[in-house]
């Protein structure tokens, strides 16, 4: 007889599905980072001492690892602290404080918005909710978002100051935005002289199947276009190393690096450089990150298949019920017939089984049609999502009162 | 027959003392920080995976050790990242944006302004200098700033937002805050409801001299005062370990707290706690700190003493020439007659010797005397110093026109 949610119910489990966070194996993948942290010394390349002050844009071979991973100069790449979402945060911040190259301070006029592809990653949405910046939604595709919607409303709304973007396995839908959309991107006219991609490829490397698919160089494409200050490139290593351990690095054209800087030095004297330092010794170049990578993919591909396998057997027969087979990233998107997202994450929950709040996803956690799930499989053990994958399948079937 | 500027000059050297950065010999100190970096684990005292994500306010034990030193409840003290002018920024720009607890946004007022004791630390001033906060000079005088003169203003003044304070060893005046001007700036009436005082305790431990010097927690002198959410207090270790390399912390009220939490929840997923377990795990406790310090001392002193004894010989002779006699924290201030001081910082870099800029000290870089003079002799080696010493004697003796 196949379980039932009572039965579910009655195992007793506590599991926490809610973030995107990397497991302990993944963790240990990177063991001799640690393990050899004695070992790497605290005098750079060039001779920088790295346990003192200074270096405010990042060790210089820190920046040409960025450069080499993200397809920059490394002039224009600045190699940061812990956290990419920092890096972003600190963008919005500045633009509506001081404003950014080509404009005057967003603060100074009255509505700015951002147009925000949905479902989206909930971190860039908080910021824009805390900045007083209103989201306008973006329909997404499995290219991208919806360019026809973009291009008209960028082109018509001067308080549109830019959009946020994800362009490789996006979080959660894990669109991969074609060549064409990420050239409208670049080239799309925009009423605001000082329109912005804030485009943060955090899931440039963590591929979930043997093609290592890739995006356009976006900075190329604007410079291209004639808009070379458009895009700000955001990424970190904090799922290639440790989860805010690692550093986290800004490419984009040099005048809005020197904007950056000049901003920035203001704020720091430089980031932590023997963190930078043990990085480059350990992952050494690009092929040595992607060879880490590949080791990732081993652990975390499982999981995804467990999910889509658990969902295609529970819930198949569903009218209505669809979620995405993800090529990379994090995250798993399981859309339920409208309106019944939020029960089954209740459901699940008093089963023992905490996952992202639904609406999540969306600006101000509002989803319309409540039918947004954001399933995160990376963090439990293998035995551990395949359990949860039961669990959020018998919740939904509870949800909607079938069998 | 003694050295003139020309000689001086002869000697070709090339040396930097604009910055209070700790010399390579204060960095090797800590060696064990990094050569045990290997052996020190990843599981916190309570298990917390420091590989991963979280931890908003920092690790556990590094709030606690944070409490320990600052002297307020660990629930109240923030363990950050690598930087305590961050953390400062980030108070300052937060206020601006979205107001402190008590008050709306600064920037929805028209003019905001800043009580700075004269001379400080340029970096306060450039941060106040960005976001277009007013800045309004206090006289400083051994035990503190002209309390007078501050409580005046601050009394009758509602767009005096706050004050910054270097309560220890102030850079770089070396003044130490008496209990009776800590208890004034804690119990003053002011006219804006959301005044604050920004505590950078930024050499708390640095001593120079057996006597440990304290000044009165003002943190409880606030509360004392009914004015609980008037301090933020900051420091970091960046001068006890790595410049740079170390952790920073935050101390303040339960509400000040809150709020800080409330926005950096929207920035960062947390700081880098294997830096901060590794701190904690070398340091293990306050009297760990301690010896640690005395040992930057033993180091530090003999250049303090060799600079003020170089001024004995070299300027005592010199009416209108003063200097300080720091029992800690990184700088000696040398007066110089009025109008002078720009000259001789020229006319030691011609020599070779690179000073702090003349003004640097003063808010916009305008020391209306022009006779301040920053020194900064942790950097160089001792030898070093002592010509160093040598050659500002004889720039300012040149300036001044006297052999």
């Amino acid at each position: 007889m196949p379980m039932t949610y009572d039965d579910f119910k009655q195992l007793g489990i506590r599991l926490d599905m809610s973030r995107g966070k990397p497991s302990a194996e993944q963790l240990d993948l990177s063991r001799a980072l640690l393990d050899e942290a004695g070992t790497m010394g605290y005098l750079s390349r060039d001779g920088i001492d790295c346990r003192n002050y200074g270096h405010l844009l990042g060790l210089p071979e820190a920046r040409e690892f960025g450069a080499e991973l993200l397809g920059a100069p490394a002039a224009q790449v600045v190699a940061a602290g812990n956290s990419s979402l920092e890096l972003m945060h600190d963008v919005l911040a500045f633009a509506m404080l001081f404003g950014v190259p080509g404009g005057e301070a967003w603060r100074k006029r009255g509505e700015i918005a951002l147009l925000c592809p949905v479902p989206g990653y909930d971190r860039h949405f908080a910021i824009c909710e805390a900045l007083g910046i209103r989201m306008i939604n973006v329909p997404m595709h499995d290219d991208g978002p919806d360019m026809d919607f973009v291009e008209a409303q960028v082109a018509a709304d001067p308080s549109i100051k830019g959009m946020w973007c994800m362009p490789l396995y996006s979080n959660p839908s894990g669109a991969i935005y074609s060549d064409a959309v990420v050239r409208r991107l670049a080239a799309m006219p925009a009423a605001a002289a000082d329109f912005r991609l804030l485009w943060d490829d955090a899931y440039r490397f963590h591929h979930l199947t043997p093609q290592l698919h890739t995006t356009l160089n976006v900075l190329d494409a604007c410079e291209a276009a004639g808009h070379e200050d458009r895009a700000l490139v955001f990424a970190s290593l904090s799922k290639v190393t440790f989860g805010g351990g690692a550093l986290a690095f800004l490419a984009s054209s040099q005048r809005n690096v020197a904007w950056w800087q000049q901003r920035v030095a203001v704020r720091t004297i430089g980031p932590d450089k023997l963190n930078q330092l043990r990085h480059v010794r350990y992952l050494r170049d690009r092929a040595g990150l992607e060879r880490l990578m590949e080791r990732h993919r081993a652990l975390l591909s499982p999981k995804f298949a467990a999910i889509t396998a658990a969902f295609d057997a529970q819930l198949g027969d569903l009218p209505d019920v669809t979620w995405n087979q993800p090529a990379g990233g994090y995250f798993i998107s399981l859309y339920t017939p409208p309106g019944v997202a939020k029960r089954t994450v209740a459901l699940a929950a008093e089963a023992g089984l905490v996952l992202t709040p639904a609406g999540a996803a969306y600006p101000y956690g509002r989803d319309a049609d409540d039918r947004h799930l954001r399933i995160a499989p990376t963090f439990p053990s293998l035995d551990e999502v395949r359990l949860a994958a039961q669990g959020i399948a018998l919740s939904l079937r509870r949800a909607l009162q079938v069998a």
